[in-house]
C-alpha cells in the first residue's frame, strides 16, 4: 500500500472539520422548543467517535471534479443524518437490541426508547429538509432527494435491514447474504459517491463508473466488517461463516479491485477516493 | 349547516377513489424482494378504514384552482404515507402502546415490533421519493419537499409528539397543550393545504390565507378530537380537562370561524374546502 500524500490527508482532515462544524450547527439547541429532547438526543448520537465515511465520500467525489465544499456540505450532512438514524433504530430492543454503540450507551439507554424512535424519525426527516435547502439548483436538489430516498428506502437500506431481520430466523445462502450487504450497507455508500457525482455534474460514463466504484467499495467495506467480526464470536450468518475466512478475504479483495478498476477508468485524478477506498477495505 | 351540493360530494368521492388506487399501486407487492414484509405491512396499515383527510385537503385545494388530479396525486399520497408512518410508530409499545388501530390489531401486533419500526421508516422515506418523482417542475418539487419535511419534522409533527410524550410525566398548561396540538396535528394538516397551494401556484396573499385556514382547521380538528375523547374516560391532559367541555367547544368553534374567515377572504370559490372543514370540525 502506498503512503498517502500530505495533501490527501490534509484535505480529508479539512473536510472532516467542516463536516463536524456543520453537523453541530444544524443540530444546535433550538430555543423555540426548550422542552424538546430532540436536538440534545440527535447530538448525543451524532457526536460519538465516527469516521464520517459517507460525507467524506460525497465531499471527496465532488471536490475531485472541482466543486467547492460549501456547495456539497449540506448534502454530505444529510447522508450522516440518514446513517445515524439507521443506527439509532437498529439499536432498539426490538431490532438488534444493542445497549452500546461506539463504546457509549446507545440512545435508548441514555434517554429512553420513545426518544430513540422519535430522534431517528427526526434525523431521517431532517435529511430531506437539508437536501432541499442546499445551495444548488432545483434540478440537482430533486435528483439528490431521489437518489437518497431510493438508496435508503425499501429497495435500499431499509430493505436490507428487513432481509437482515428475516435472516435471523432462517438459514440463508450467499445470494441472500449478498442482497443484505447490498441493501444494508452498499446502497448508502454508493449513494454517497453518486450524490457527489450529481453535484459535480459529471458526464454519464463517469457517473456509471463512480456508481460501480461506490457499490463495490461498499461491498468490500461490509466484507471487511464480517472478517473483523469473525475474530469475535458472532452468532449470525456472515460472509465468513458461508465462505470461510480465506474465501471472505478473497471476495473482499475482488470487490476492492473491481472498485479500483472503475476509478482507474476515469481520467480525472481521484486520489482522495483511492485513499478512502483503501481505508474502508483494509481497516482493522 | 348547509347541505353539500351533489357536485361536492361527488368530486370528493372521485378523489377518494383516485387516492385509494394510487396508494395501492405505489405499495403493490414487489417481486424483486419476495421475502420482504415491507409492502405487505405498509398495505396493512394504509388500508384500514381511513378518511384520507390530508390527501383530500391537498387535492381539493389544488382542484379549486384548476389543477388536475393527475398532477397532485403523488404529493397527496406522500401525505398519507407520512400520516400512516406516524400512526405506526405512535402505536409502538415504547410510545402510546396501542394494540389496536381503527378496530384492527396495530401493525406491531399483527407483525412484530421490528417490522413496525422499519415499515414506518419505509413509508417516511418513500414519501420523499414519491414527491421527487411527481410530474411537476423541479422548483415546485423542492418547495413540496421543504414544506413536507418542515411540517413533519422537529418543529412540526415529530416535535409535537416529543412534547406529547414529555407532557405525560408533568402537568402542562394551555399554552403547552396548544403547542402539542399545533405540532402533532395542525402542522401536517396545514401542510396539506399549503402543498395544494404550491402545486396550484397561487398568489402570495391567497397562499397566506390558505396557510392560516389549514392551521386553524387543523386546530379545530384536534379540539374536536379532545371533545370526543372526553366522552370516553381519557386520563391524559386534553383541552377538555383544561378548559371544560364548554370551553373546549368554544375554542373549537373559534378556530373553525377563523379558518372560514380566511377561506372567505379568497375570491376563488372553495366549497370543497368548506365542506371538508365542516366535516373535520363537527364530526362525531
Amino acid at each position: 500500500m502506498s503512503l498517502p500524500s500530505y495533501t490527501t490527508v490534509d484535505t480529508l482532515a479539512t473536510f472532516q472539520k467542516d463536516i463536524e462544524a456543520k453537523l453541530k450547527e444544524l443540530t444546535s439547541f433550538d430555543a423555540r422548543i426548550p422542552e424538546s429532547n430532540l436536538w440534545e438526543a440527535a447530538q448525543y448520537s451524532l457526536f460519538t467517535p465516527g469516521k464520517r465515511l459517507r460525507p467524506l465520500l460525497l465531499l471527496s467525489t465532488a471536490f475531485s471534479f472541482g466543486v467547492t465544499t460549501e456547495k456539497a456540505l449540506l448534502p454530505a450532512c444529510a447522508l450522516e443524518f440518514i446513517h445515524t438514524y439507521s443506527l439509532i433504530h437498529d439499536d432498539l430492543p426490538c431490532m438488534d437490541d444493542d445497549d452500546f454503540r461506539r463504546g457509549q450507551p446507545s440512545l435508548h439507554k441514555r434517554f429512553d426508547e420513545a426518544t430513540a424512535v422519535l430522534t431517528g424519525d427526526f434525523l431521517l426527516t431532517y435529511a430531506f429538509d437539508v437536501l432541499a435547502s442546499s445551495p444548488l439548483d432545483s434540478k440537482m436538489q430533486v435528483k439528490l432527494v431521489q437518489t437518497l430516498a431510493k438508496a435508503s428506502g425499501g429497495h435500499g437500506m431499509i430493505g436490507g435491514q428487513m432481509l437482515d431481520i428475516i435472516s435471523e430466523s432462517r438459514s440463508i445462502d450467499l445470494d441472500f447474504l449478498y442482497r443484505i450487504h447490498l441493501g444494508k450497507t452498499a446502497s448508502l455508500i454508493q449513494a454517497s459517491v453518486e450524490m457527489g457525482a450529481i453535484i459535480a455534474n459529471v458526464d454519464p460514463v463517469t457517473y456509471i463508473h463512480l456508481q460501480a466504484f461506490g457499490r463495490n467499495i461498499g461491498l468490500a467495506f461490509q466484507m471487511n466488517d464480517d472478517i473483523q467480526d469473525a475474530e469475535e464470536s458472532v452468532e449470525k450468518t456472515t460472509a465468513v461463516s458461508l465462505l470461510g475466512l480465506e474465501g471472505a478475504r478473497e471476495r473482499r479483495n475482488a470487490y476492492y479491485n473491481t472498485a479500483l478498476h472503475h476509478l482507474k477508468a476515469i481520467s480525472t485524478p481521484l486520489e482522495l477516493l483511492e485513499f478512502l477506498a483503501e481505508k474502508m477495505t483494509f481497516k482493522s
